[in-house]
């Protein structure tokens, strides 16, 4: 008897502490590849809300981009799971883990177009000099600098300071080219005993030649549309890459900021990060985007549906 | 014992007596117009600091503003309280609630000189997407299309997550050109036990043509004064619109950030807003602005006067 | 008896523990002087990352700064401490203090060549009126205009609220130019009983000229190289003057922030300062810098060297 109860007591303690889905470290393998790719940012060819029409030829253009691929970089994959924003390429792969794993990110150079070096650069997590990816002459080795046709592979661990969102992106000597292209994606990376969201949105902020894209698209309409439900568990990933702060404001909503203050607009500088989440409750059509106007005008908007439970 | 029994009761009146009146969730309406108006950005027609002087040409504009009213629109009225602001438009209406208030802003657009649509689109509380005031073809109603001679009236909640200072601005198909124009207010939402600050003064950081304004005005001696004593219980609203982010900053103080952190200076993007509030000791003259070097040079900064108790 | 004696001691044991180093408010006495030098933006002539050579008629010019002297301004000495930054001028005088502090800036106007007014004006601290150095016509005083030649003592206290990191710069009519020029410092000041850290690095950014500078200087090999071994207490000071935000990184770290939540990457925007602290932990050459790309590109860039231990 007295065994029994302080076994079920021993039982309730360790849910308790788990809670969540019982999270023993793990090894993630990714395998990502720069592969060229001709990218149209405003696919539809409009902005709906100013009844602007653009011409394929002002949006229409080749690049590199972040592909995630099978085991052996094989076979491409799905960058993002469905729903998290569109799968082509902008954003990289959303490399997922948690607090204590370790990740193996297994990259190629597969960048037979522009015939540029590239690299990949993670925020966030603990890693050695050798998986830094970040060119300097004369300090730098292989891993900054990953020509045509090489590999490399970085070795990343989630540490207890990691928990969050974060970027990547190229870091190599084509850096400013490859980051104006494209070559960035995020990190999503939960606390040791935290509840997977039942939705995780994709939101990265940048400039692309005339426009100011979320995840390589511009305007209503080309910007990915965001689903949920009353009663999900959202969770909005909130990143920008660049040169420019944005605000990032969603219509109808307000989250609590780490701080404890309520807010519905918050500024995300180049390389900056958040995560937001909020229990659903208000449903109709709503509008998300960077508050500051000029960006707004330039395509950074998009819609955010939630359903009636 | 019966004394003492008497004694605990009045505290326990005081404590109730304390918790700033006692807040029964009211139905606070509001009366809102657009409304034509000629504006001067520098009506003394000088940077005092700068030594520069500034012809009428070049700072005098028609534009529209919001304007409360009286019931049914019936008169005008006062924008701000005396000594938060100036009362001539810029900014719209100082909209006060407190958290469990309901709020109907009965607006009607009277611009008859430009004959655009306008809207409202309010930060911070709840309602419903045909409050939300925000043009998408498509999807959005009358709500975010109000043409001149119409109304509308948005239905508001200050929800437990709507404590603080929000702006609200345009979202019509004119929002780009009404919010360079100035078409922007603010919401200050008490929390449920709050108690009212002594004195409460509104900051807009806004661009306007060649200048950076506060509430719409350019350079000391045009944009607002601001006046409290030792003692008083003073509360900022900080608040942006435009493309820009802002640093606020007041010489000669210094607050407690909500993270916990002592500060003078904080940055606020475009539709971002924060609540600043402090006991005032520190009596004399004093500058508060915009701490971007190139906005400060174009206007955005103003005079605060602490008397001696 | 004998029990209040042990109580005594007891307590006697416990404030020496808490006050770290015990500290008396101390009246800190600093001697600063505006001084005309010629400054060099890019020493070595290039920015070895992206292989470009600059050459001196690009990167030299004739300013004015601030420089530390010894009592009554006989000679002058150290603006930083060793391993603090670079000692030739930008920044200022680190002036360190501990909340309860008075510090007493004896400052004096040496610019003979330019033979403008100059001035200080501090953030954070507590002083009156007559220590702002802010100029406004009608209302500042000699604080505020201290001529070629001239001298002012600025009274300032480092009150409850004042612990941090914080900026101090030229505030006078010539405000824009010598702010433009290198006219900025930080004050650092400890809380009441915490520990000082084994390192501290001061990281200032602000344009300068076609270039993006950390204390005046562009590109690797020109900024700081800033030194720590593992278990260090290392402390960075990041400020920023001018007109535009910027976003601070350092590769392979991450800290705490105020919120609680882990960061590598924080926006500062102009005059705006945090000190961020880690038990350093990461062996390696590394990056730090300003995320902002096109900031990162002029310059904005530097080494931060971990030995093991």
């Amino acid at each position: 008897m007295i065994r029994r109860a302080a076994t079920a007591a021993l039982i309730a303690i360790g849910a308790a502490g788990l809670s969540a889905a019982p999270a023993g470290a793990a090894v993630r393998h990714v395998w990502v590849a720069a592969v060229p790719v001709t990218w149209n940012i405003v696919p539809n060819g409009r902005d709906a809300i100013m009844g602007v029409r653009y011409d394929p030829s002002e949006t229409v253009f080749g690049t590199v981009v972040y592909r995630r691929y099978s085991r052996g970089w094989k076979h491409p994959m799905r960058n993002l799971p469905h729903g998290s924003g569109d799968d082509d390429g902008m954003p990289g792969p959303l490399i997922r883990a948690r607090v204590g794993d370790r990740i193996r990110v297994h990259f190629k150079n597969l960048d037979t177009t522009f015939r540029r070096s590239h690299s990949m650069h993670f925020h966030g997590v603990r890693y050695k000099p050798s998986s830094d990816g970040a060119y300097v002459p004369g300090f730098s080795g292989r891993d900054a600098d990953v020509k045509p046709g090489q590999t490399w592979t970085y070795k990343l661990t989630a540490g207890n300071q990691s928990a969050g969102v974060w970027p990547y992106h190229d870091h190599s000597p084509s850096m400013d080219e490859s980051i104006a292209g494209g070559m960035y994606g995020a990190l999503s990376i939960l606390g040791r005993h935290q509840h997977k969201p039942d939705k995780e949105f994709v939101v990265i902020f940048a400039p692309m030649g005339q426009f100011q894209t979320i995840d390589g698209r511009a305007f209503v309409g080309n910007t990915p549309v965001f689903h949920s439900k009353v009663g999900d568990d959202v969770q909005w990933d909130v990143l920008a890459m660049g040169s420019e702060h944005h605000t990032f404001h969603v219509h109808g909503h307000r989250w609590v900021a780490p701080d404890g203050t309520d807010r519905d607009t918050q500024t995300v500088g180049p390389a900056e990060s958040f995560a937001i989440r909020w229990k659903e409750k208000d449903p109709g059509t709503w509008l998300y985007h960077c508050h500051v106007e000029t960006h707004m005008m330039q395509g950074m908007i998009g819609i955010y549906r939630v359903a009636k439970r």
